[in-house]
């Protein structure tokens, strides 16, 4: 059986909400164990022992451990065949699921992270209170790009959902927190809204709080 | 055919090798375009309606323009499957390659950004010295857990060549102008070489120079 290590409020909310719009269901396909990042619990040899870069998602199957989070998607998309949660038959159309979710997690995450994980790029304060400041331009800007030209709607891929649309959806919580309205871009925030009233999220989302 | 914008330099040396390492024939098989990031061709109109995140690689085919450095190399793999660049139909080990070009695009690649593009994150000059100072550690404490841990060897997924491959060596080939010395890392400084050596990779280098 799959182990979906997580943690409250971190992008693990992606695969998290894959395994649900797959209808993998827990105690049965996989089991989903909580991380506790206000402990450190990140940071305990137990746990660098299953991912040594003490982050979170991880995923521990019979073969070892994946992380990564487009990479933990894909393989998910693969695992769930009958969910069509990736176009799987069409290298270009797999390759632009896959470009969406690179950006996410190589721009879009990296540009939130400078709000609270300042310390990872620069020693002192000073330096970290002015990455903190341009945080809510630089989401901003991702997400005007994204509301632009990468959300084809009413999914991300457009017709069909697919492993793009947890992810999005995870970083569009982000928002608010970085000091971003999500009201700015009308169709990210229906697209928020669209998968929020999906009833395989709401009972994953608890869990997140 | 396929054209794939790239820059010396930068990470577009990856699928620009890749294509090499596939057996792609320039002017048969795709076309190599040359942004010149000197002249700012890269915020250019022409370019912004090639890929409106001012950025390579970009890969324009019959269906549109891919980006992002871990989609094109998959897609790369796909397109030509004789040369076997990713194990394509098995998708634990496929998102295992996948898991680690993700590393190298959200965390490395990153990592290193922070020396010269420090301004995307913070609009003061202290800031960005500050987290120029911060780089070569960072850049050490990524290529030590490649060394220790993702590496498997001699090859990035093994005894295959795959596309992890070039994508590391095009990040390897930037430790040192980020101020660490490749020799700390004797397992990827060998991986470095063994790449180098491959005939197909010379007359790609001479361009990215």
């Amino acid at each position: 059986m799959l182990t979906l290590y997580y943690a409250r409020q971190t992008c693990s909310l992606a695969p998290h909400l894959t395994l649900a719009l797959a209808g993998a269901v827990e105690g049965r396909d996989y089991r989903a164990a909580s991380v506790d990042f206000a402990a450190e619990q990140q940071r305990s040899p137990e746990y660098l022992a299953i991912n040594p870069k003490g982050r979170v998602p991880a995923l521990a199957g019979e073969r070892g451990v994946l992380t990564e989070t487009p990479a933990i998607l894909l393989y998910l998309a693969q695992s769930f065949p009958a969910a069509a949660l990736a176009p799987l038959d069409d290298p270009w159309a797999l390759a632009q699921a896959q470009a969406f979710n690179s950006y996410l997690c190589s721009t879009v995450h990296v540009a939130h992270a400078h709000r609270r994980r300042g310390a990872r790029w620069a020693e002192d304060e000073a330096a970290q209170a002015a990455m903190r400041a341009k945080v809510p331009a630089n989401m901003a800007e991702c997400f005007d790009l994204i509301e632009r030209e990468l959300l084809r709607g009413p999914w991300v891929l457009g017709e069909r959902l697919s492993i793009c649309d947890p992810y999005l959806f995870t970083l569009t919580g982000w928002l608010a927190g970085d000091g971003v309205d999500v009201a700015r871009f009308p169709r990210v925030a229906g697209h928020q809204a669209r998968l929020a009233a999906l009833p395989a999220v709401q009972e994953v989302l608890s869990l997140h709080r």
